[in-house]
């Protein structure tokens, strides 16, 4: 295996030969080969394990079992402590997405700091077969059968082509010490069924199945990398970028041989669950809603629109006081002054009767009851009206800004000023407020 | 089971409520239930039942059962006895290949002779998932995981999203009797493995194992078709059709993010199995020629050509007797006349000085020493310098025909003329030799 292992990185990683390596070392018998064939192989590598303090005594143990091997190896170890339990439950997320999600991040800070080129893995071919059968049972697409990528990024399996039979006879035959690995958290009981009771009857039907399986992932990828290219490719006459998210041309969607398919494809990273409803609001009304925990399809007219959901209106209210010249807010600037007389007017800009106002002007989201009083124009409007009359879609609505004195409504900004408020004499006190982004 | 029955027909295939229908049986509980049931929904339907005589008195037993079913639920039915094993070894196919074309194929003369609709069959999802899980035993690629399809064409699974377990228990509560199949001939091992073996422990791990595994393929289905679309997208811009077969333009297929996997698509119906080879022939020299057994890439400047393999060229040659006047061959008309003069040329056609001539003239491929006199021309020139000098690739070489009289080349049919045989006197015996397609 010595001389596979080297011909294997010489063929398929030959830049981990000039590399400064931090290998993964968890003490059991995959990262404990992977640390002595990495030695043979003359790597200028150091070690990095995890104690994620879930087993006490026997993480305690691992933890001096991975020293002592460092010490034997005479290379550089790291050891970090991790309070998993907590972790998983202040990020409300499994023990062993919580062990992952440390461990990586530890790996980065560690690269970062130490400038490591590469974190090395010790996945196995049986992992992948593994991971592919847990998710067979579990329910899956394309991507859950495509298994762990030897090079992702700067983290490299460099034992991914060899199978688990191969590695523990290696340690076998060359009297290599490891620890029985008892922690896999949640996913144990599951992975053991398949280790233990499915991969061997499969590997009796098939002697050659590991191999087989290699290539099987092989095409498997490729047809991944295919359907990706393809959304590559029509994606830019589907989609276009807004403000409040994107825009999904409906008329292009449905023109295609496979239309939901597509639609899964561009959404499916924004959390939807209701599939069936995110399809049938392509021919829904406009107005029509799909949530999910962090975004909103909503059809309107010929697109959808997707956008993140709507921040609490209430929490959104600012305030300018009298005198107050420059306002910096989150959606931008406001500019007030006084001024002599009007000059040309734009749609970012206002000419207020100062006399009227009463501080502090309240600016605010809209609310269903605002009415106002167009400015060039005879009596009052429902603001709800007059959005559905300039077609704003519903993130313009949430997103346009109200200007208030008291109750009433003096600037819908970059909309429209209220008649109320409008500068009617030319000896009046004339009060010009200014937004800019 | 009875209920769900008739609402999975009502919602995905209300049309077999109009139809006539041809019901495949074996015998078996799975194609017995779904006659029961089918007489249950008052389906208008015949029964059809194969005998593949391969298990001596037990396939007739079997005959004998279907038989009396259809005697009992008063429907037509209707025997075929084939002799598989006699059949598979003309076709040189495996027995189960065989018992499932002659199927097919009886299926389909009797569909059309007595005008039925659809033809059913009797697979549930156990049949799919078992076959998933063989295709992955055996190695495979997308398509291999896709699975058996409710519809296709006029072939119709109304029971693809029912389990084994649900039909054998309403068997047992309606106390149907069925025989047990055991045939399945070379599959019959490792399917009956993954069967006992291999889904009851995956059915553990989660008892809701087969609804799942329906989404899952439902998702893989999806990628198929995304991989379809792309494909068909881009193939205008990369394939076009030639008189041998189909051009593929290289710098286009180098351009895209997944060449390798592209190439693949565009040529895996065409039996080619060195991939790896196939792949190269896009950096090769012009003239590399990848083989399958029954066709060909041929790297030709900046194309892959592929065509079919070339017949043995010994075997084309065909005569010319003298006074013959009218030629039908597989590749053209040849008009033979005497004419007074020479009229306008075209490619086509050729004069030719009759006395020189030898009967019978021969018509042929050329071979490799081959040398003519170009008419226009001083002295004589190889043929194959004259194919290279023209930019002939492979394929149009091979289908260029001959004229030839003894041993010299009289005319490279629709491309030149000789020389020797050409008319320098209008007093000369003038024959005129026309090629049409």
């Amino acid at each position: 295996m010595e001389k596979a292992f080297k011909n294997h990185l010489k063929s398929e990683f030959p830049f981990l030969c000039q590399g400064k390596l931090l290998l993964a070392v968890s003490g059991g018998v995959d990262s404990v080969v992977l640390a002595h064939l990495c030695k043979l192989a003359k790597l200028n590598f150091s070690i990095a394990h995890c104690n994620f303090n879930l087993r006490d005594a026997e993480s305690d143990s691992d933890e001096e079992f991975v020293l002592d091997l460092a010490d034997r190896l005479d290379v550089e170890v790291f050891i970090e402590n991790f309070d998993t339990k907590a972790y998983a439950e202040d990020e409300k997320i499994s023990i062993q997405m919580a062990a992952r999600e440390l461990r990586y991040h530890w790996f980065e800070e560690l690269s970062v700091a130490l400038k490591y080129d590469y974190v090395l893995t010790a996945h196995h071919a049986n992992d992948n077969l593994e991971t592919f059968l847990i998710n067979l049972v579990r329910g899956t697409g394309l991507e859950g059968f495509t298994g762990i990528k030897a090079v992702n990024n700067t983290v490299i399996r460099p034992l991914l082509t060899f199978s688990r039979k191969e590695i523990e006879a290696y340690a076998e035959l060359h009297k290599i010490k490891w620890r029985e690995d008892s922690s896999n958290a949640s996913n144990k009981y599951l992975r053991n069924k398949i280790r233990h009771d499915v991969v061997p009857v499969l590997e009796e039907l098939n002697p050659q199945l590991l191999n087989g399986f290699a290539n099987t992932q092989a095409h498997l990828n490729d047809s991944l990398n295919l359907v990706e290219d393809y959304i590559g490719l029509i994606y830019p006459e589907i989609v276009s970028k807004t403000m409040y998210g994107y825009n999904l041309k409906i008329d292009f969607l449905k023109k295609l041989p496979n239309t939901k398919a597509v639609l899964y494809e561009l959404l499916k990273t924004f959390g939807f669950s209701e599939w069936e409803d995110v399809y049938q609001l392509l021919d829904a009304q406009s107005g029509k809603i799909v949530y999910s925990s962090t975004h909103r399809l909503i059809k309107d007219r010929d697109v959808l629109i997707l956008a993140e959901n709507e921040p609490d209106r209430k929490m959104q209210e600012y305030f300018i006081e009298e005198g107050e010249n420059i306002l910096m807010l989150p959606m931008g600037r406001f500019t007030i002054s006084e001024v002599d007389e009007i000059s040309k007017t734009a749609p970012n800009c206002v000419f207020l009767n100062a006399e009227k106002l009463t501080f502090p002007l309240v600016l605010r989201k809209w609310s269903n009851g605002d009415v106002f009083y167009p400015f060039g124009m005879k009596g009052k409007k429902k603001l709800s009206d007059f959005f559905n009359d300039n077609k704003l879609s519903l993130p313009e609505k949430e997103s346009t800004w109200i200007l208030c004195s008291g109750n009433e409504i003096v600037w819908i900004v970059n909309r429209r000023a209220d008649n109320r408020f409008a500068i009617t004499d030319p000896s009046q006190k004339i009060l010009k407020i200014t937004y800019t982004v």
